[in-house]
């Protein structure tokens, strides 16, 4: 009876699936451990769900879907171990691993862009052939950042690592790394620099593939997105990003995530509010 | 003689003709009584004078005009009495008509985007066939906001219920709302989605019609006007801007408002010094 | 299993009881329907758990206690109708009334201060005599605000009118009001103006009595307390506050409140920071 | 008709005598053309009014007195000449010299410091014999800053050059200026440095004089103010300033000025709140 | 041996090269005497190298090169004498003159635009037949401001009057200005308003001849870079500005300057980000 | 010739002495590489640097001394090596003990607490029976922080391990600590709880002692110094840290610091304007 009017945990805003009859679960994880610069993506999966709360709309003119229609539920957070940055990784490979045995697509808030790794664990022993579209200003393909293997610097390296062969991460929207990562990547990914137009000109490779999209909020443009760790000039815009959805709409994208939100970092709270509808046209496709 | 240098209001920077000479009439009604989120335009008209002031020209390349040579006059705020929207939206209205009855353009500048309400009324009163042209990211077409009639999200349906047929509003540049408020628009209003390149296609319609143009700020991206109420992704920039004004500059306005700055949200005050511009194109084509 | 490391909304760091064992029972009500000046205090609940998680320590050396060993459960947050006050309300008494009737103390994380008026009721039903313990700048004694006689402006006159007898509430740090308001407290409630001293020396009448302490954060002073909805110059500090504390601690308080912090209003968090311990040294007294 | 609901100039709330009637008037004059540093005080006189409509009461417990029933007319703000110092200056030197002929109290919103010079001239005119209480964190006393005999750091030495005779000036809460300033002080002013204690228990040689009384913002604390040019650690807070007010209301003060706040500078808007109601406490004593 | 390890003044990150290898030496110059309305670039040049120790990466994509393989010398900060503009210009055009006779590349971060003034004599004198390539918003080709003939609103006059023939400035990207500035544009200089295409096309009187190019930072769109001190709608983007430097890369570039970011405004730090990023991709074009 | 007006890196303004000629010698350690929370110390030493260029005067009139007639020189910034904490802290040790082997007292800015470490190293080797005081909010008495023994939170901690016995620090104005570390104080440190009188009236046991003091800035109330890593509400304010310095400059400091500055948190600049001068209370009673 009380349990009918208090809130454990705000959700996202229309994602009312029940877990059971949820083929997308939804997720946070809000891990920054390895950020030395600006962290602050702790606070990104509360704050996102905030938002839709007080100032979203469920339906999509750009999908023309409704998210309360759609069969998402909202799991809640990984419990992050403070300072322990192993066991936290762990937790969340858990959580994505027990999504995927249940048949759904987890979709992951971070956090950092390491919180990748753990998510998209599970989904690589799942898919043997699991390709990887990576939008980002970054390549993260450096071998340790300060001597560490595990960081927000080197998680598709980590990454590349797990995976069979080269060339199943298309990096797109690039447009920061040391001449070492550039090397790497002519050898090892198929990367797209600068802009999307590109890669949308060679998806034929991805048909029929399972896809794991992983969005670092440094693609877009620091005009748009400025609460965020390491900035880059000379990205992405909303639209893009839409138009990149619209052609994945029709390709086996099995999981995903959305990261390096630092909310507090941006007074206008603009960076949060426009991350919520990049979460939600990204729900409505999947 | 005292009262030569004393200001008993600040003026928009340049509005220099005399109310009897003025053909284009300027006037705040800082109202934000229904904003729950983020409210602050009740700051807006008086800060964008400020700007004026202090950091504009008034000369416009894009239309090589002065606003110094243009018959506007400002008029100053309407009185708004705290606590008492429909008090205050009837000041409003009296104010617009005043202006419409000396033969004049009004041109406010709100507030939230409900004062648009009770400007365009002695408009609709005086051109049975006025056509509306709203750049805007939200339809405003609720039929209610929180129980509410008169709301910053019902507007355009409340200034629809006194048009005598559909078809009349223009709605450019948007890309949020609910599926009903869409479904309303598919039957009552001229719809274009997300850019404003389809309206500049189909502007047939609005020849030789008296017009009225209202401008809410969240049209454009939030990348460039951040402190408005409710920011969307997705938006236009200046240069669209710029780009509907030059098509409509020969069209037949007959009154104008720009609506929902919230000064304060932006701690840079760009949003504030960008919608001064806005107004004063806006004000050399009129 | 997954349950365990699956967090379904972030607790107040260190309120480890369960719901059967807590003397103290902590919930937030983020609403803040009618505050039209500056809102933002929906999104307290929420901040203040974060930081308690990221950057307080269990322990307080003022009262040599440790939260972690404190019967303190947090319940959660009680769900807002958006846009719908009364119903709001609503279920922030049902809440009170659950922890009330299960014998517990309910601690109330507001929002604005009108959700004291639910929060109490319960109280004033249980106990005949309470009494109420007032910290705020402000006397919130209007009969009405804007014609609305639930407000956060008259929340302390309507619950005076709940009471059975005049100089039950005790109003300490008041320095803003009308002069109406001033004339009411003076028949009606116990006034300390300004400082929180001439209160400490008038505590008899409260020996023994059932008492409510609700803590508006405005009555700090402005240096402190930057991110809130009427900030009043001339405010306490935290020393008083713990003064005030070190008194009531052999009281008996019955329940608790702390409103109006409103995060986002403050860019450097300090505001958030100083709640999150507010809250914790007022948890320790009970 | 339209007239009552036009406001051509937003006013100080409660200030609603006419020009006639009133015994003291208030006018804006915000130039801050010397300040190099942080300028931002010619927001100043409308951050200031706009704060007092939205957001405070008329009514003050410290003197128990209503504004709206006390002699005050709010004159508007003098017309500043952008980018000419001595026109400006001789502007509101004209305002201030209108006001004391007819008998009336000047009281000034700065800008910066050196609108005190015109402001007092016509004091020093009319009162041969006039005292200057100046609470301020600097003693201004420079004989020129970068080459200008008219700056904000000089313009208490300017004023001393207009004084027949040394000691006149109390200067009061002061903690920074130069070794050479200091040395000045000494033969040339009355000096209480860091507090206001002192100041108050040596008031007696300002009995039956008439004062002026000129409050630099960053006399206090930069806690409580930080929105001001150069501000000051170690400064006085609220409740000091309301002393000093308590000992000043019995002595004849002819004129006034409140000077530095630059608005923008603070985004939590608190400096301009605080402002708002040290100007209302002070035109209450007058 | 402790010299080693004790860093004077910071760098900019990957200028590795000695001054005698160096064939591009950078130097900065915080001067914004002239700035009334924001200043605040007399920071930028700390802030920036600040920024690239951090966060910046010394290997550009955009061109395939490495900052620290490529002959660039930080030379440090030109002194300036607070409140003495003329000795602070004249320092100025003492390090450029010196750079310029070792037969080596300035390029100078400001500092307001005025800084150009003396950092581009030396090539005036050395260079009988120089072009200089103007990036701004504005034409700043006043004949003076607020009366004085040395201003960032008229630098660019002054450089013409140092030419000895007209049509040498290509300004580029500009739109404000007054009526006489744009009548004397037309006259005088090349003028490519609003965009860089224009621009783009018409470089064939640059080929062969020694070009200054300076870069006010306001010819961004305000969405990108907020902090500087007048910035103006209807920008370019990043895309553009590397759009340029491909195009510029093949001329004969002798000299170079970054001026008018104001750090302090933007509190997201993107502005100098973005900044120090635009700095790194130019220095990679000499 | 050109030496003389270009600047390698700001000099704290007013410290002129050669490091011949100094008894005290300034130097920055700008190194938060532990600090996960809100970092940014890093900062610090060129933000306090250049507010003291712009922004405050040479003379104390604290001290009656004058910064520029004081034996101080500013040595510049330790390397950092961005992402090797051991390499950094053996830099600064280096940096300390070339300082104390040249009979100077060394003066640190920080960067994070933990500077402090390596900086007082050569103190500790030197005086056999050096006292400690530490004026801090917190008591960084763990005894690893995450796993790490060398960490902001341990500080003090491994400082008393490098003492021959207990009771040699003293903590001022603690008010935070987990409850080990305070039953830790209890058996080896000298604590002051909350505020600064109590360790006013035991200074006996320092007289005739070789002290170090380090200065964490959070010991200030956050309503001074908001821009600081870990604020805690009920701090010290400027006054009594001058009364610290009274009583203290009879004794003999042999070494000093002053951590936890992060510039950035703080928008309005107020915290590293008033560390500027907290600063320069120090360096003049050195």
């Amino acid at each position: 009876m009380i349990d009918d009017i208090i809130i454990k945990g705000k959700k996202y805003e229309g994602c009312n699936a029940s877990f059971e009859k949820a083929q997308i679960v939804l997720f946070g994880a809000g891990f920054d451990g390895t950020s030395s610069y600006r962290p602050g993506s702790r606070f990104a999966p509360m704050a996102i769900r905030s938002e839709t709360f007080f100032a979203q709309e469920d339906y999509s003119p750009y999908f023309d879907r409704d998210l309360t229609q759609h069969p998402v539920h909202d799991l809640g957070d990984v419990e992050i171990v403070f300072g322990n940055s192993s066991k936290t990784l762990d937790h969340i490979e858990k959580v994505s691993r027990f999504i995927v045995e249940h048949e759904k697509k987890p979709v992951c808030i971070g956090g950092e862009h390491l919180v990748t790794l753990p998510a998209i664990k599970p989904l690589i022993d799942r898919y043997p052939d699991l390709h990887i579209v990576q939008l980002d200003a970054h390549l993260d393909l450096m071998d340790e950042l300060f001597g560490d293997k595990y960081s927000h610097g080197s998680v598709m390296k980590r990454i590349q690592d797990l995976l069979s062969e080269p060339f199943r991460i298309f990096q797109v929207g690039i447009r920061s790394g040391s001449k070492e990562e550039f090397a790497y990547a002519r050898n090892n990914t198929r990367l797209f620099k600068f802009h999307v137009n590109e890669f949308l000109k060679n998806l034929a490779d991805l048909k029929e593939k399972p896809i794991y999209l992983t969005i670092d909020l440094d693609v877009f443009d620091p005009s748009l997105i400025r609460g965020t760790g390491t900035p880059e000039a000379g990205g992405i815009f909303f639209q893009d990003y839409i138009e990149v959805l619209k052609r994945l709409e029709k390709f086996n994208i099995v999981g995903a995530d959305v990261v390096e939100l630092a909310p507090h970092i941006d007074p206008t709270q603009v960076s949060t509010i426009v991350t919520s509808k990049i979460l939600r046209e990204l729900l409505l496709i999947l």
